[in-house]
């Protein structure tokens, strides 16, 4: 009770629990039964004190000498995640990349079970993707009144992203995934996550020619304890 | 000299780096000139302190007194990123993922240039997507002799993913940007990025349900200095 309580899990250790929440999957679908945390530090290129230290945030897991129970432990990192019960999605923007991720079949596995799909094109209103028809865009709010849902994809031109949030935040929407080229901003009780794809390759050619730049920066210094080994 | 250099920059310091080059990027088009990092840092929703250690890592960019000049510093940066000058990049497979991304105009204007997709669906052989002509998959290491290619982006399905490593590597590939829902590996001197779609959704719900969760373990402890303010 005297630890200090941070507000909000670190971004690098919360990147960690769907990695190891994967691994455990697929152990157990293996049928591994046990597991010690060297073993899963080696399968996730960790350090083995690196996932003691995440799992002891969220209260252990571990039973002194025996190491995991693999499904226990799936199960623990699925509820910390609240993936062990279903979330119902919908896609707004069924343009190329709402197309593409409406027909994305990991997300269905992991409990995200898309409902509707909402754009303003004529032409696709009333189509199917993925057996899941395409909504006139004005019946979003009518549709949310009749239908709770959890989290909307944004994937719509950037201009139209931001307009969403009320209609959405209002509708008790709780998590936008936000596709659209333009950071959008929501209520504090409702989280955002805006996607730059073009940051992920930045940081592929950042790491492509990393040495040279940690050799011409000596005075680099560590800059969190990620980095340490 | 003294300082100990960490073998790479940790994923959270990296991570920021694009969206520092994004904030500049549109702070110079807004014709902004000098910018204190007590500014950046409240525009971009971290500490003035995490924005100069994170700079300090790279030798500094600012100047006594005088905060940083927007130009200077969006150009540092960028040859930090390696992204002052353009990159070459191939998509390998045209399926929703891959025809999403080969349309996404965000990478042409960060200098990254689609330059061809490969395919072994005869039917998309010889077409075009956005301009760009989707040539035989079998024809890989030929192209690759001809026009050296820094990045592969592979979107084929998840048993088709690994094989594609031998042939990008052997013919020169430096970085490959992984979407078949599988793990690929590479030798060391390749960077791969594994993208797993499905994390962010569990990030989302994780954040959704945060403060259950803290209230619950009240053992938390703070996982690493990006948790503290």
């Amino acid at each position: 009770m005297t630890n200090k309580i941070p507000d909000r899990a670190s971004d690098a250790m919360m990147r960690r629990m769907p990695a190891y929440y994967r691994q455990l999957r697929d152990l157990e679908a293996l049928g591994f039964i046990d597991l010690s945390s060297k073993d899963l530090a080696r399968r996730m290129h960790l350090t083995d004190s690196q996932i003691r230290h995440d799992f002891n945030a969220f209260g252990g897991f571990g039973r002194r000498g025996r190491g995991y129970n693999v499904a226990l432990l799936r199960r623990s990192i699925g509820d910390i995640l609240d993936i062990n019960r279903p979330h119902d999605i919908i896609i707004i923007g069924a343009g190329n990349v709402g197309k593409a991720l409406a027909q994305y079949k990991g997300f269905a596995e992991s409990g995200f079970q898309l409902k509707a799909i909402f754009d303003t094109n004529p032409e696709l209103i009333g189509k199917k993707i993925s057996g899941v028809k395409v909504l006139n865009v004005t019946t979003l709010s009518k549709y949310l009144a009749k239908a709770p849902t959890d989290i909307a994809i944004i994937c719509t031109p950037a201009d139209k992203a931001q307009a969403l949030v009320a209609p959405l935040v209002a509708g008790g929407v709780k998590g936008i995934w936000n596709f659209a080229a333009l950071d959008i901003t929501a209520p504090p009780e409702v989280i955002v996550s805006n996607v730059h794809l073009t940051d992920s390759l930045m940081m592929l050619t950042f790491r492509m020619h990393e040495k040279e730049v940690l050799e011409q920066n000596k005075s680099w210094v560590s800059a969190d304890v990620e980095s340490k080994p």
